[in-house]
């Protein structure tokens, strides 16, 4: 199930022309299909001297019928590496992470997983314990860029009392749904998390709205909340109205059709919520537009129709749902879609640029809010991912876009779908507040 | 005051040399010389409506005896553009950004300053207010990857009650000291700060300690903090005794011999300072090593070298430093050396990341317990700097590693020992638990 970049560069030709530009033939990425096991090999599990999360690691593999291993075996190639650091409390320990990864980090089958677990260290009291916590990204961070073959690494921070809610993040992280994240940190709050009843319909029965849904990562976005069980609003402006209809249709969805920077624009959505559905569970607000200039040529018109449709929208949508009168049912989920540029900035984005890093002060100012309607509420940021835009960016630039990160290729829009999807998952009660980002590793950031 | 490589790369050879390599020619930064004046020309200064820091950014630049405008001249072209963004409570209001930016962007001075003053996101309630004030970071960043001419961008985060401790933190970033820091967000707490009696020695009466000072970064900053006015104590390793002998001789300073790594490292550098000095101001822990590998072949030898150099001497040292029978004294300044290694890892280096994601995470684990002290704790994280370490990499690579920032080129060792002055500045009580970067805004991060 190769993407058309995917073929062509795996392709002789392609083969021949990336050799020429020296850039190194990237890993096929194994990508999620119905009905395929999640972990498709041996996985080796660790863990620090007094670590916690023993029982949840083995508990999540138990669930997915994995194939576990305690010690390396002589010619075992692995699928997954875990290893629990959360029982690591001073710098000398980190020691530990060494003795583990470094004999057995070579023997991983195509497209395998890293994962390490640690405590967030922000709610750490002891300064020497916190210290080591936060000394584990620097290793997460480089592992995910030694890792070849389509590997990811990640470090997942647990808070005490999380242990019970950390299933959905490892299923997703161990899964071929994370293909194109690596180098990320996700927080799991301290919470006990609902299992979904039925495994391969996380959201059967509950409803959900996807804006900007009519093509490219909006419609992946609903296309997958579907496959998972949810029906789907697909919502877009009027002028792409013959889109959307595709779209819903397709997925058999319903569509409404709705400018989102409307003054009436939330009461809209929500008249319409309430009166074809029971109630919300999960809104996805991916609509977005670009309108690139720099600073100095740049309108205010350009600045103020970029803030309006990625940013002010999505707040007063969010202010109305978060309302008691509001359809959004508790266990509903927000997400919100960054980027890479409301991370690092970018030349001639100032204004989409501030909009994301918007997206990101907006997850952080509302999840406490959130969690208090016993809603979550997150951002997925985008790095390059091959879509009609970016198919459109001349060839040297986008070649040079999609292989600046640790998997030497562009991710697809069901990458940053499947990310949102876990978001979704009821499991997914302790995952509040984060922004995972979708880049294969960029080397790009802050 | 040209570097050896601004000379190579502006000279008739350089220039056709990195023509032919693709390359921009890069501006030769503007660096710190006594007796020059801060601000060079023109500073034109805005405010979105309802700011709260206008007096204080007046009061620094009427002590600087900058020319200030408040409305854009025609043909005036400006050293320092400073816009408070305090006032700015929702997401439509961030067009007051634009309106100030757009029209005078283009119209600085070589290496001219552009800073925006905000709030610590994370220390407001409202939401709406919360998300306007983190967009921020998303034009600054944008700004500073759009600026030419050696120009810089900056994000100032002052808390509510801050307002009279930002001015060692203005001078600091409109003047030549921080000529290769950008795209920086750098938090000011709530404090009065003092100001220094002797503006060009604010350190005088001091002393300071730094470890690994006899050469390289090491050696800039002892040199750096001598020029403030500061007896320094230069620490190495007794193989390094004779070039340390040289750098404390050249700078007035005293040399200290010690394994920081030692069982009573901290007990003999604290007996060493009682004995010979009054007490202690400002402790620098530049000494650091690596000792590359990938994950896969590195010993354990070499992981534990790496940790215990760049992060567990440091903590023990701190900790005992800490203590109520130390000889650090109120207004001390504890200063780490971290590394964008630390921030976005960096392959072969995973003992290196993982201790200088560690000395991040010490910053950050130590602040609250430092200023319960009136004591500050900060890290610098240096990009690509231009030392013997760097000069051993081969071309190809050491050119693409010093031009893939916003200032396309290294920085020098003076530079991190700059902002290290900076954080040493009686003047910088507000200063606490930073972690700025010295990377020309590498691309580089997380």
């Amino acid at each position: 199930m190769a993407d058309p970049y995917s073929k062509l560069v795996t392709s002789r030709f392609g083969r021949q022309l990336t050799a020429r530009l020296g850039l190194p033939t990237p890993t096929p990425l194994r990508r999620y299909r119905p009905g395929e096991p999640v972990v498709s090999g041996p996985v080796l599990t660790g863990a620090a001297e007094g670590s916690r999360l023993g029982d949840s690691i083995a508990e999540t593999l138990r669930g997915l019928h994995a194939e576990v291993r305690h010690t390396p075996g002589e010619d075992t190639r692995y699928a997954a590496l875990v290893f629990d650091a959360t029982g690591i409390t001073s710098s000398p320990e980190l020691g530990q992470l060494h003795d583990f990864f470094s004999p057995v980090i070579r023997r991983t089958e195509r497209c395998a997983r890293l994962i390490v677990l640690g405590t967030p260290p922000e709610e750490i009291t002891d300064p020497a314990e916190r210290t080591a916590q936060r000394a584990l990204e620097g290793f997460v961070r480089t592992a995910g860029k030694e890792l070849r073959g389509g590997a990811t690494a990640q470090l997942v921070h647990v808070s005490r009392g999380g242990e019970q809610a950390v299933d959905s993040t490892l299923r997703f992280l161990l899964s071929a749904k994370s293909a194109f994240v690596s180098g990320q940190v996700i927080r799991v709050g301290a919470t006990r998390a609902r299992k979904p009843e039925d495994e391969q319909h996380p959201l059967r029965g509950r409803t959900a709205l996807v804006t900007g849904a009519s093509r490219g990562i909006g419609a992946s976005i609903a296309e997958t909340l579907a496959r998972d069980g949810a029906h789907v609003v697909c919502l877009d402006v009027p002028a792409q109205g013959e889109d959307l209809a595709k779209v819903a249709n397709r997925i058999g969805g319903s569509a409404l059709q709705l400018d989102i920077t409307g003054e009436n624009a939330p009461r809209q959505l929500i008249d319409h919520v309430t009166e074809r559905h029971d109630g919300l569970d999960v809104v996805v607000h991916n609509a977005g537009i670009t309108r690139d200039k720099t600073i100095a040529r740049m309108s205010r018109d350009k600045w103020d129709a970029v803030l309006s449709v990625n940013l002010t929208a999505q707040e007063r949508i969010n202010n109305a749902l978060l309302e008691d009168s509001s359809p959004l049912r508790a266990g509903g989920r927000l997400v919100g879609v960054a980027s890479i540029s409301g991370i690092a900035g970018n030349v001639g984005q100032a204004n989409y640029a501030t909009s994301k890093a918007g997206v990101i002060g907006h997850v952080q100012a509302m999840a406490e809010r959130a969690a208090e309607r016993g809603v979550t509420i997150n951002a997925v940021a985008p790095g390059f991912i091959e879509t009609a835009m970016t198919a459109a960016v001349p060839l040297a630039i986008r070649e040079a876009g999609r292989r600046m990160n640790s998997l030497s290729q562009g991710g697809l829009p069901v990458d940053v779908a499947e990310t949102i999807a876990f978001y979704a998952d009821p499991g997914s009660d302790g995952v509040n507040g984060n922004v995972i980002r979708v880049c294969g590793q960029s080397l790009l950031g802050a």
